[in-house]
């Protein structure tokens, strides 16, 4: 474990990442960790001494050319995330510095806050807890009421998913356990092999599925074709009692128009994980929908999940340092 | 149909069940339904000239003599429910009254509740949710750090089912899809095929299992074997970071011990479907852990699953009172 000589301790520039406290132990136990606000306080002395740097795309701080240049000395770019914004990673090509970015090692966590997020939305999970919660004191008989909250039985629903790539193929393999009917949207076909094993059928276009699901799961990259893909005239064309849960990023769905569908009963709940803007200002109108349930950003949110991102983007660096030739590169 | 022709209604007593509007509907396009206010006002005229009850095993009057006496016409008992009190059984029995339970209809909506409380508390979806909603008024950048409210990982870990029939069954089914290593503690082996299909192991011993697992989930009747089963020893057995789920009833966990192993650290958090009493008193200290999830008995609360229940219900008085030979007697 190399890593471990202290009197080789790397200089590396933990970007705008809050990280828990074990996490911080784990990169300081690497390296000479600098953290944002050290750089910030005097870019020009402190970037020069930065050998490596761990970045989290959703920084609010984006990758420029003026950032690198604060950053002359610097070897490798390890995004911890899987997903890298194509701008970005050819910015960093034109400057020679190798780039890394974590493999698929987020997509079992992530696939299971989706079914936490479709069962809580269809079975009313939060629905009844705030009633309970915030009536108790006042009417401990609404506990009788409460079984009225009736939801939608999850157990052999429809499940549409746009987007089959990792995260959306182990939804489906979750979603065969539930006896349910999975229809998928994608780029391209999966094998016939991979459908039949999770006995999910491909639509080509995405319109000629949205009438037929129950739930409707956005688990696809944000690219020019998806950004706003779900809007107005999708919301419409699905069933009034359907339920649309994000995994990915927010603005896959127009905002605006999912304010109004709710509003309009065009669909019934929304389970987001990730929203547009985000987070939304304290007085967004989704905030105070009882059938809407926000999570905030939580798809990779386990101990197991975050000691592997932290564990491989320390690898990252010192394959990247050492040998020019990183681990791992989307 | 032969319970829409109007002239031949029977009177049915319909018992401290509450019911949505559209189901009440139902069961009077079927019959004369007697409330059990009705009943309550004048229970020896009213009750002369009831020919059936549907009766919920969870009411508050308990089905006894003294309450049969006032129901000398009675033909048939329907419980709508699955599992039947033997003591009332019994009592059915001696009077000559047949009486019918419901099919086992429910199990897929609970099993599927058992994953809403299984991804809840393991990813602490209520818990960052109730933080962003009592904070954001005031912070709004608490949304950044609520994703350190780190959960543990559900796939790949291991899950302990205690009563593997048919809700415990189809959980497992459920468990596969998340990649979990399943235990199982039942009265009596499942078959080798059962066990091969599902990927579970059977422990003739309860707590040889206790201290292997992540999520321990209640899913047996209650007995006087299953009675307080799960109490302080088994929670000291069990590891810190677990995670109980109880789907069937309250008092299988002796509720003072649950609330002293949280307290003490013994396991993690609990999400409870049923509890001991139900509901608890507005004060009890469960009420008031971030790590407790109490959810009002809603394991059959689908649209689907209660207008089964009820259209069953409604089979099983006719062919109860027509033929004397229930359609589905447990």
């Amino acid at each position: 474990m190399e890593y471990k000589k202290k009197d080789q301790k790397h200089n590396v520039l933990v970007c705008l990442f809050e990280l828990s406290n074990r996490h911080m132990d784990m990169l300081r136990a690497a390296f000479n960790v600098i953290t944002w606000e050290q750089f910030d306080k005097d870019r020009v002395k402190v970037g020069k001494t930065i050998d490596a740097a761990i970045y989290n795309p959703a920084s609010e701080e984006p990758l420029s050319s003026g950032f690198l240049l604060f950053l002359p000395n610097l070897k490798t770019f390890c995004f911890i995330s899987r997903g890298v914004n194509p701008k970005e990673a050819q910015l960093l090509r034109e400057r020679g510095i190798e780039w890394t970015s974590l493999p698929d090692v987020q997509s079992e966590s992530c696939a299971d806050l989706v079914f936490g997020l479709i069962l809580a939305a269809s079975r009313r999970i939060i629905e009844v807890i705030s009633l309970t919660a915030s009536v108790r004191a006042k009417d401990p008989e609404i506990f009788k009421s409460c079984h009225l909250f009736l939801g939608k039985e999850v157990s052999g629903s429809t499940l549409g998913i746009i987007g089959m790539g990792s995260i959306g193929y182990k939804v489906a393999e979750r979603a065969k356990g539930f006896h349910m009917n999975v229809l998928y949207h994608n780029r391209h076909k999966r094998s016939d092999i991979d459908e039949a094993a999770v006995g999910a059928k491909y639509f080509y276009n995405l319109r000629d599925m949205l009438p037929l699901v129950d739930t409707l799961v956005i688990a696809c990259p944000l690219t020019p074709e998806t950004k706003g893909a779900i809007g107005t005239e999708e919301f419409k064309m699905m069933k009034s009692s359907a339920i649309i849960v994000n995994i990915a990023r927010g603005s896959i769905i127009n905002t605006d128009a999912l304010v109004n569908a709710l509003q309009s009963g065009y669909i019934r709940a929304a389970a987001l994980d990730a929203t547009d803007p985000e987070p939304l200002p304290g007085d967004h109108p989704l905030l105070d929908m009882p059938n809407v349930l926000i999570t905030p950003h939580i798809g990779s949110a386990t101990w197991e999940t975050r000691d592997e991102m932290v564990r491989i983007s320390i690898e990252n660096v010192f394959v990247g340092i050492k040998h020019g030739s990183p681990s791992s590169v989307s």
